[in-house]
């Protein structure tokens, strides 16, 4: 059985303010998404995490995103395909020359925020993300949403020569399609570290979840993405990390 | 007969803002110092400007600034040796990725305005741009000021283990220190272009220039620093190629 | 009869970067709409173009925008309708904290860009720009499009207590419904001098336009949109000027 | 004897980030310095910021600074006295646009970081800052550092028609001229309550300090600067606050 990895957005503090438990979420993660400067980070910021990520020996991962600070990238903005190659090719090489200075290099490309959601929903932008990783380097694998029908973006990918890893979510409730329950909605997030957990094992031995309209959902899942902004998740971290390390030396 | 290389500095449009007649400098020089979206340029700038560099075989230089965008990187700030060293790492970066996206690599690094200024004036920031540099890539070259006494940037690059290149200019006065006289004093910048060939003729071949003070000046220098500003630029930097390729041609 | 006002966006430039011929478009117009510093224009700029303004006696109106130098406030961006009103509040403060130091006073906002088109298309955007001017100041107009049937802005600015002005063009385009037709189609844009000039006239005086399919469009407008980038279309905005001036002293 | 006013900076949050506990401090304040969003702080922050000092009656000041979000403004800028002049007024204008949805006026200012230091050491920014106030509003007092000498701001306010604050520090030690310790020197910050209440009282009192040279020095101050950063300063604030408001209600 594939070992599930485990993605947590990183570098996410800009200048003096601080955002994320990045000390924290380091040492139970795989794969460290590392914001670019462009939604979060500086030069300054990048540096640091990078660092404690080669410490860890946690992959880094580039995590570019619209041109906006203040919105933190989650704000969808009407950029050209071409800008958005562009934007993701300054990116992925900012954080790439950081990485660098520390003997390390980016080992995949996760967009972040609204670059994402846009990217899952309009194929001629993730055609634009494709087209500058293969630009960039074609072995370089770009995280995507796995969902019940990967079968569009596993296509596009080939046609593009671009690996793909599917990421899911243990916290999240997702649909019949398989696509995350708005956040709007009531039981779009859990909360019980049991049903988290559950969750993840589920994914990462490729058994059903139940969606929201009660379907059985099978995720094809590289990755999980967790999340490190609290005591609380934290402890989700880890105990998804225990829980799937149990499954992988058990099998 | 060493030749003079010719730089400028390319890519300083931003966004729908345009600066500089790139097109018409391009074909006439070998290095482009190419602003790297910190205080001028932009992703999309940039691949344009790559484009054009390759489409010209000009080596492509990474021409990194203080953050400052309204003040293009003319205004020096207080930051830190390690703020500069990773301002470096990231704009050296975010090139080298566009460049990578067009099979091109950086090929040199220039610092620009107020940080090109304050790296000659301060031995810790010239160590800091030095220690990116080899961070990044030792055989990366550093592009200096020529002066008449040129052993402290020297003797520092040695212990760095990093190349510099000298850098002159034809049209500007120096003084005996072989410093450039302030824009400010009569005389400053040369406008006749039968000045400016003579200048770049005689930095080219070794011979003394004479300084403000009337004394004798020779600068060792690899390359030559020109403008395309306007037309009247343009016509200067194709009489100094004519007249170096001359020199070349006749050694 | 009323004057139909001329208006022109103005300081556009930003830091060195120069954009618009704002010297020579001052003198014939009514109304300068000034960039605030979110998609072009900063503190300098706006110093001097709100001393240009006043020294011709030109009006100054605020031109808030999406925060977006880079794409120039020419990109949509899933803003609020919160985040709308507070960077409207902030934009058309910034332009008064400017005009004051003058003896002047904002006198109208106009939205920027996509901003303005997002405004006419969603009438959530145009509330939140609604309740800014009106928070701000209930006796600022607010420049909107002329369109055949502009009921709905009327509506809902007689329930804000906003006066609007309405504004058109008299080099572009109109479709039937009077929006103007898309700069990608055949036509979309008028060149010829002697069309603008007609077209300023008949909107001036109340009279119909051939809208694109032929029908007749009448357009209730208090002011005509000029731009001033070259020098072709300062003289489109002398010859506008002109005929206006002719049908104000004619009536 | 007047009333010594306690001041705190606020609204230093930014898009996502959060800095400061706004929501603690505010009550035991007077006036709070409000970031205008050059080095932190955003339309929707400054929103939020001048609700809530509404809601508790504190007079809201401006805190404009350097453009420089990632360095926070605290990097020094080498910005000409005109370009001081302006982004004061721009920032300025900018809070108080959002303060006028609210009902509030800007009702002094306080330059930030290294504009401020700056600003004590230069009398041409100084002087920048003054002419920025007297051409906005001659009526806003400027809030600068009491020394033991004044007379040299004193007289520059006089020439320019400007109101003083005069703000003195309760939790840092003072060297004879009345500057700050380092903060790099021991002893520089005081983290003693009883200590920092004693630096209160005897500054509202009039009575001398002990420098760190030991000699005794007198500061006139109108404010008292204080932080929110944490519960243990949120606790100084409360102790200093009973500590004014008992010898206001003795006197």
């Amino acid at each position: 059985m594939k070992r599930l990895l485990l993605n947590a957005d990183m570098g996410e503090s800009f200048g003096p303010w601080v955002m994320g438990l990045d000390h924290e979420v380091m040492p139970h993660v795989d794969l460290a998404n590392v914001a670019c400067g462009f939604h979060a980070s500086d030069p300054d910021v990048i540096r640091m995490t990078v660092r404690l990520a080669k410490r860890h020996g946690v992959t880094v991962g580039a995590h570019p995103a619209y041109p906006d600070m203040v919105g933190f990238g989650r704000r969808s903005m009407a950029c050209s395909a071409e800008e958005i190659e562009n934007l993701v090719l300054y990116q992925v090489g900012a954080l790439a020359g950081v990485c660098r200075a520390e003997g390390l290099t980016v080992g995949y490309v996760k967009p972040h925020g609204a670059l994402y959601n846009d990217m899952m929903r309009d194929p001629e932008i993730l055609a634009a993300v494709m087209r500058a990783l293969v630009a960039y380097d074609p072995r370089l694998p770009l995280m995507v949403m796995a969902t019940r029908d990967p079968s569009a973006p596993r296509e596009m990918a080939e046609r593009h020569g671009v690996t793909l890893w599917f990421e899911a979510f243990a916290d999240r409730a997702y649909d019949a399609e398989g696509r995350l329950v708005s956040r709007r909605e009531l039981g779009a997030v859990h909360h019980d570290p049991a049903v988290i957990v559950d969750q993840a094992r589920r994914i990462a031995g490729g058994e059903p979840l139940t969606a929201s309209d009660g379907s059985r959902l099978v995720l094809a899942a590289d990755t999980l993405c967790v999340h490190g902004d609290n005591a609380e998740s934290i402890a989700a971290i880890q105990a998804i990390r225990e829980a799937l390390d149990g499954l992988a030396s058990a099998s």
